[in-house]
Order: structure tokens, then C-alpha cells, then sequence
């Protein structure tokens, strides 16, 4: 499996995705689900993609090849909206499924999903939802965060603690504490984690970062957070048994 | 869905179980997934049920009308053995598929998994996941819990702070950290919360208790642990954006 997670803020949006690939137990790589698709000074378009892995690298390859080149429905610096550029995603993923899923479907799940999030001048950073089938949703100011693949683990620190107007460094940090929930309690997901978080009007990946096991800002993290969770609990008296007797 | 959770502990057995029950979003109900079946000063035997209720509930209603009337693979209380009752629990279920399940597929599916867990005299508390197909493994001192249902978003709090050896009441109390958890981030998940907190030898179900929504306890460990989280978020620096810049 697999864990990607999109937050949309104010101040930009933070895109983090792990680097686990497997096909069973006894077939484990490490491959990136982030990929970044810039055209400088004028956009900046992440996609961070779940499922097939044949399926998604063949919609991201064909994606990054026809980038700048003018290629109806392919070339993505073609839009001048987030919106248009996901419904080119999303009719390529449709088609490449179209294309392959009858025979790949024998041997398991052809489908893929993606995070497609970035900014194109003239608009707001935005964040959106692909399905197998091509259709999408988008992230709102209520609803700000997204994530496929191995998502429920890494869910409950964000309903607790995300809020939309918090900062870009603080959404990072709950991102990786998301990613260390899904990470102890899930083999398939594993890092490095690759973590963009981008500033709005930047225009800029600089603030590209991926987290090894032996990081030692994660392994801090890991650390304090264990700590201040054991603390949480501790905190909490301790329900009275035999409430009757 | 639904969610509960087995924990086994050298104090005894620390059972959970939600209420809520649905077909869709617009038909729910609350229903008991926890029901228990005493031999006085002999046996106390609990089984949760998760998946489809008619199934479950037939398999339960079967032995508890059978419990201490001596019939052949259904009367629990002819076992001198958690094994053997679990082996009857899971060939009966297979039985029900069996019968019922041919009937169910075209509208669903009939399947239901349960946890078992309990004490016989002359053995210590034992805790069993039966899977639909009728066949069950055990919770051991290194596995000593065991989740059937909407599982994954109560784990990290699991995997983090569940110790073999902590006492009952500790366990109870993670055991309502997780439920909240999974309430907060998953509608099909509902109060109210019944937790047994059996004691080893004690052949008593005393200590069973239900937590509403509004139960004064409940409230003050959801408000104590939301505040412990945020502290612990607060305890963590913030990582360093432009690590190159």
C-alpha cells in the first residue's frame, strides 16, 4: 500500500507522501509518489498517486513528457486553472485504464488514485481527489485535508489537531506524526517520507524535505510525541470498576 | 461497521464493543455487539460480534438457547476449554454461512467474524478471533489484542501505549482513547461504548460497564486526552523549512 496526504492552508499546501511499494510480503521497494511538474514562475503541479503502480507511473511519465510541449490534453502548462488541469489527469487515468485494466485485472487491481494539488498564477493553491474513474473532488477551507491509500491510521491526530489556519511548519510537523502513526502500525506503508510544502505565490519547490528513519529531526519527533502521548494518557484518571459494587 | 476490541492482560480481559449498526447512512440503530453467557462460579464466556447481524445474531441466539442443555456442538458450557468453545463457536458459524449465506450474497454479504474471549475453570482468561470461514487464532502475551471491524484508526494509540502487563483499569482506559478515536473519525462507529473488565478467577461479570455519549467520565477523558495531544503537538518543534535555503 500506501500513504499520501494533502493539507491546504493559507499559507501554501503540504503534500507528503511515504516510499513504500509492494507486491506482497517478500517484494518490497522503495519508490517516490511525489512528483512535481514546474513550469517557473508561472506553476507549480504536484501529484502524489496510489494503487497500480504500473498505472500511475505510466499516467505521471506520459504527464512529465508532455510538459511544455503543447500536446492537447497531455501538455498540463497548457490551463490556466487547477481545475482543467485535473480534469486532464483524471481523462488520461480514465483512458490509460481503459487502455489496460481488462488485462491487468487477471493478475490483480489495475486502478490508481491520486493527490493532484498545486498553484497556476492567477489563482489560489488547490488541492484535489482523483478516482479510478477519472472524476475528482476538491479540498475546501472546512474540508482542507485529502489523503489515499493507507489512510486510517494516520487519521485521528489530524481530526484532533489540523485547523486551516494553522501554519505551513505546523501542518508539516502533524503530517509526520500522521505518517508515524500509519508507519508503526501498517508494514506496508515505510519512508522516507518526501514532504513539498509549498508557499503560496512562490512558485518555488525549495521546500522539498524527505525524512529517513534516522533523521534526527523525526526521530525527535517520535520521541517528544510518544512521550507527550504516554503523558496524555497518564493524565487521564483512571475509569472505577464495578461502578455497582 | 462496527468496532471491538480484545485486550488480554495476567489481571484478566478487558472486552469493547460500539453500538451502532446500519445499512446505508439512513437506517441506523443501536444495537449490543457484547453478549455473555455465565456458568455460575464455572464459566464466563463473552463473544463480540462484527459483520452482518443477521448472521452474528443468529450464531449467538443459537448457543444461548442452547447454553446448559447438553446439546452436541452447541451447549458451550459442555467444554472444559476456551479452544474447544472456540471451536464450536467457529463450526457453527460455518454452518450458518453454509445454510444462509447462498441466499444473502445477492444483497449483501452475510459474512460476520467475532472476538471470543472468557475463562473456563482451571484455565487462565483466553482470548480467540473467529473469521468467517469458521477458523480462529489466539491473542498471546506479545499479540494480547485483538480488533474485529472498523480497526484501524483506534491501533496507533494501541501499538503506542498497551503494555502486557498494565492493569485492568489502564487498559480500559486506552480501550475508551481508541473508541474515541475511531468515533471521532468514522461515522459507522457509535456510542454507546460496553466494556466488561474481567477479572482473572473472578467467574463475575461485575464489571461491566457502558459508557454513553454523555457520560461524565467519558467526557472528561475525550476533553483530558484531546488537551493532552495538543500538548504533546505543541512539545515538538517545528522542522526547519528551506533546509538548503
Amino acid at each position: 500500500m500506501t500513504y499520501c496526504l494533502g493539507i491546504l492552508l493559507p499559507e501554501g499546501l503540504v503534500l507528503a507522501s511515504d516510499s513504500r511499494t509492494n507486491a506482497g510480503v517478500d517484494q518490497i521497494a522503495t519508490v517516490r509518489k511525489l512528483s512535481i511538474l514546474e513550469d517557473p514562475d508561472k506553476a507549480v503541479i504536484a501529484l502524489l498517486s496510489a494503487g497500480n503502480l504500473a498505472t500511475t507511473q505510466t499516467v505521471v511519465t506520459t504527464l512529465k513528457q508532455a510538459a511544455g510541449t503543447g500536446t492537447p490534453e497531455r501538455d498540463l502548462f497548457l490551463h490556466n486553472s487547477m481545475f482543467d488541469v485535473a480534469q486532464t489527469v483524471g481523462g488520461l487515468l480514465r483512458r490509460i485504464l481503459e487502455r489496460d485494466g481488462q488485462y491487468v485485472e487477471k493478475f490483480g487491481d489495475p486502478n490508481g488514485t491520486f493527490l493532484l494539488a498545486g498553484q497556476i498564477r492567477g489563482e489560489p493553491p488547490r488541492l484535489f481527489q482523483i478516482y479510478s474513474p477519472g472524476n475528482f473532488v476538491e479540498a475546501t477551507p472546512r474540508n482542507n485535508y485529502l489523503q489515499i491509500g493507507e489512510m486510517k491510521y494516520g487519521k485521528p491526530i489530524l481530526d484532533r489537531a489540523l485547523r486551516f489556519d494553522c501554519s505551513l511548519a505546523r501542518a508539516a510537523k502533524l503530517a509526520l506524526v500522521s505518517f508515524d502513526a500509519t508507519i508503526r502500525s501498517n508494514l506496508s506503508v515505510g519512508p522516507p517520507i518526501d514532504i513539498l510544502c509549498y508557499e503560496t505565490d512562490s512558485f518555488s519547490t525549495r521546500n522539498l524535505m524527505k525524512y529517513k528513519n534516522n533523521d534526527p529531526y523525526f526521530i525527535d519527533l517520535r520521541a517528544r510525541y510518544s512521550e507527550g502521548i504516554q503523558a496524555a494518557v497518564d493524565g487521564i484518571p483512571e475509569p472505577r470498576l464495578c461502578p455497582d459494587g
